[in-house]
This record gives structure tokens, sequence and C-alpha cells, in this order.
């Protein structure tokens, strides 16, 4: 059993609505979270913002899905994963990477971490950055989509810190192996790499032919 | 420089009224992450939550620091990393894990990872799964306050996909060489450790004495 949910009689327009109402409204929370983190206003007025967002959270919960989002794929093919924490345009904790395919089948992303995703003062939490490079190494490693391949192994060198701001992140395939595609990559600021990352992907039993 | 703020004039006493006031709206916003991904509300009502969204936003930045939280140090000795993508109390990303410090040196941490975590369906994002290693592992490395240590390499192996919902991580140093920490950790499930990880941490330049 892979999980996915296959959503019938879903449109690429109406898969395009969708996108429309709750990509914006992740958006919205994106900035909420950064204020929540830096803000200096007081008590009384932290705790009627509060009043403010639980409201907001008691009204999109009058109707909601049991469980997580999943990943859908519609009739058409679209695939909705939607909540992914790396990529997903409905979760605000996602930067979220837009991720570039490359002809040659290398995968690209341009992104910006802010104070969200801080670890030491001003640099990127080094787990974020294992977050990502997990994602683009696993996105070339998966780039067949009837062979989607989840990581074995993944083991990363941390040249200097990160820091926070515009980014890079780029991943391909090194090598296959039967089950196995071997994947390397790393992440950029403008001075050059500051992690580089290798992974080994494999493909789940209930996906081999 | 390492970067950390020293802050003057704050008692211990105020740090836990700070935390009092901004722990909990932290809290109200990781809710309303959980509740931005899985809502099924109609477009009319997600443009009215998105409205109240952003006043809320707007509210908390009519007072704001300026960047990132920094991690602060406070006269007393009290250490706030409330920024934290892992532990900060005030970041609505965080799970919040609660490290607990045994003894030996070694750590654990016992946490919850919902809907805001999901890769494969019903499953935690590989990338979180090393987020959560990276953190524990550092921490058992940096075990001492005048000595932080940034992690070098993180190998992680997954034996498993993670699922979603009540979890273990912990971590041990194995060995210390001069600048270098060795340090070993997992997280596990109520049926086993779904990952391994190793890492090798470093003490910052700015750090040795």
């Amino acid at each position: 059993m892979s999980g996915y949910t296959h959503v019938e009689g879903l449109s690429s327009e109406g898969v395009q609505r969708l996108r429309s109402v709750y990509e914006p409204l992740a958006g919205s929370v994106r900035a909420l979270i950064d204020a929540t983190i830096r803000s200096e206003v007081d008590a009384d007025e932290v705790a009627a913002v509060r009043a403010q967002i639980d409201d907001a959270t008691a009204r999109l919960r009058a109707e909601q899905i049991d469980g997580p989002f999943g990943v859908r794929i519609t009739s058409d093919g679209d695939r909705m994963p939607w909540g992914n924490p790396a990529i997903g345009i409905r979760n605000p904790m996602a930067p979220p990477l837009v991720i570039i395919k490359d002809g040659d089948g290398a995968v690209r992303t341009d992104f910006h971490l802010g104070a969200a995703y801080e670890g030491p003062p001003g640099h990127v939490h080094g787990g974020m950055v294992a977050m990502v490079l997990d994602h683009v190494l696993g996105e070339v490693a998966a780039s067949d989509p009837d062979s989607p391949r989840f990581t074995g192994t993944l083991t990363i060198r941390y040249l200097r810190a990160t820091p926070l701001g515009d980014l890079h992140a780029e991943g391909r395939i090194t090598r296959t192996d039967g089950i196995k595609a071997f994947a390397a990559g790393h992440v950029s600021d403008a001075d050059g790499i500051t992690a580089e990352a290798e992974g080994v992907f494999i493909l789940p039993k209930w996906a081999r032919g």
C-alpha cells in the first residue's frame, strides 16, 4: 500500500481553483509565524491577538479532513503533496521550495529562509539544511512517478554555517543500481557551497514491479 | 563572534514572565498551522479567515525586533533559543522538542509530530527526521555551554518510514577528540527504531580557548 489518495472527478482546473483558495491562506500563516517569533507587543495585546488566532483556527476546523493531508493524485495525474513541509503549498512551515527539473534529471531550487529557520544566531538550523537536502535529493531520486524512492541513507557535510536569507540548492543522480539510486547535491549562498550531501534512495517493496 | 545576544537586567523571573506571554501564542499558531493544512471550508470563509490572520500579523508587527530572534543569554545565565525551529518555545514550527539531559550526558526527548510534518502519506518527512536527529545529536555534542559545537558531518540511516504520532529520540556522545565530538542517536516509535544517526560535531574557531 502506497497510502496515496486517488481523487476522482477533480480536473486540472479544479486543482488550480483549490490552489488559488488555500495557497494564499498558507502564505498569510507563514507571515504570522515570523511575526510570532519577532513580536515585542505587550501581554494584553498578545492575549487579544491569540484570541483572534484561536477563532481563526476554530473557523478553519469547522470542516476539515480527518488526519493529515496525505499525497493526493487526481485522475488527470495531478499530484498534490500540499501538506509537505518542504514543498507543500498548503503548509505554512514549508518555505515552500519550488523545485525546477532540468532536462538532464537534475533539480534545483532558489528559496529564502527567514527567522523561523534560525539555529545558530543569524544562520540556518543545521537540521533545516538537512531537510532541504533530503528533499532535493529525494526529488531527483524519485523523478519517475511510477518509481518513488525513499531515503535509505543521507550524509551531510557542513562546510560552514548557512546564513539566513536567499539560498540555492541542487541535486542530481550520480548512479542507479537496481532498486537503489545514488544522488548528490548541495546548498549554497551567494559566496558558494555551505553544505554538501550524498544520499542512497531505495524503491519501496510495494512499488517494485 | 558568536552572534549570541547578551541581555542585561533580565532576571529569571522576567524570563518566565516573557515565556508565559509568548509560549501560548506560539501554541495557538501551531494549531492554526495544522488547521490551515487540513481545512475544507469554502473560498469565502477562507478569505474571511485570511483577513483575520493578516490583521493578527499586523498587530504583532506593530512592535517587533529587527531580524531573527537569535539566541539570547541573560546575565543570570538563562539561555533563550526561543526562535529555534526544533526547540524554540516561540517558534510555531517547532514541535517543540523538550530535551531531557540524563546524568551521563545522554539526552532524550518524547514528542508528537502531526500533519505539518508529513512527507510520505501518514509518515514523517525524511528531512524532518533528519532535523530531529541533527538537533538531538547537537545537544549532546554541545552539552558544555562554553564549548558549543556545530555539526560537521551527519549521517542518517532510515530503517523504515517513521509514522506520524508519538515519537522518541535520544542521543549520546560516543567519543571526543580535541575539537571534535562524535555522537550517535536514533528516532523510534512504539515498535522500535525507525532511523539511526551518527554525527561529528566541531568546536567553532571563535570558541577555541
